[in-house]
């Protein structure tokens, strides 16, 4: 990651083709759509970048690295492992839209996409939670839980949101007259349910 | 819904549409692809359905409310409000893994795609959940919950479970040496722990 050497074209570049990729999944971007939207011609992109692939993992390398960076800049703050879960939650709930819809679509591609230096870098995000979840087990905070199925959940719920949000909006125009008003709900109210939720399972007796 | 009218041909049609829709997205299928999925001519194809939008539809009608139904029965074995939250669980949890991957593609695009008596089916699938919520509440043995909050952890955390089962895979195999074995975990534990996660928000004094 070297993020300090990076141009300003090639950030511009990393961040067009985020929201590309966001929209239409690796397979359906052309080198020459992410040069259109970059702003640039093509002779400047192949002038940073090989092609499609290595302009993916530069970009998916750029965000996921400033994630890592952030999420233990964040949870470092706090030392109770109680507290840094909330700070997980949060900053996971925080994450820009584009970059979930990609991630999303990725999943849903089986991952083929995703090379492995981007993969590590994904497993650490998931280990920072582990760590997490580990010292408050050796802590006799917390129970012994498998820490996948935690994270399951809440990437799964995190990610939903994030995704979500113009479905969520349909939704409630369409539910029933007869159904209580519904209070809105944002992401600080959201991730004090989830973190609820998933304490109950980490503390239960 | 005239599902009993179907004849095995337009069956076979709606089956292999879903899988096509669920690999490549509304916008990345094409009649002749549909076609040759089924095993049929596009002839054929044309004298039930006038195209792919009429397909989409069809497809999503008839898997949505056989869902509607499963639901339904399911939950009605049951009448305590606790008991059905798990069969619903339990249930989502369930659904074919194609029909999931095509909704979240199409929670990606923004629904654009989905027709609106569709929409009603997805609305009812949503009730089920509220009326059981609700009749917690009457009876006093949940608290008053934004059932959509609720509702979002559920699909979100159900969603993720049954589309990322490939990535799970990879992401155990490369986790570090020194993390301590991970249970497996099947629909019926991780149903479990969302039960759990979600009667202490809706139990919560």
């Amino acid at each position: 990651m070297k993020v300090k050497n990076m141009t300003q074209t090639q950030i511009k570049i990393i961040e067009s083709a985020i929201s590309l990729f966001a929209k239409h999944g690796f397979e359906g971007v052309r080198v020459d759509a992410l040069a259109k939207e970059a702003g640039i011609n093509k002779a400047t992109l192949y002038y940073y970048y090989k092609g499609k692939q290595e302009i993916f993992e530069a970009a998916l390398k750029y965000k996921f690295g400033k994630l890592v960076t952030t999420l233990h800049q964040t949870i470092d703050t706090e030392s109770d492992p109680t507290s840094q879960l909330k700070l997980y939650i949060v900053t996971m709930l925080q994450r820009e839209k584009t970059l979930v819809e990609l991630m999303s679509r990725e999943i849903l591609d089986g991952g083929v996409n995703i090379p492995k230096d981007v993969f590590a870098l994904i497993i650490e995000i998931a280990n920072v939670l582990i760590t997490i979840i580990n010292k408050g087990i050796s802590l006799k905070q917390f129970r012994e839980v498998d820490p996948f199925m935690i994270l399951d959940v809440l990437i799964g719920a995190a990610n939903h949101y994030i995704i979500s949000s113009s479905i969520r909006e349909k939704f409630k125009q369409n539910r029933a007259k007869d159904h209580p008003p519904c209070p809105q709900y944002d992401i600080q109210t959201y991730a004090k349910m989830l973190h609820q939720m998933i304490l109950s399972i980490l503390k239960d007796k």
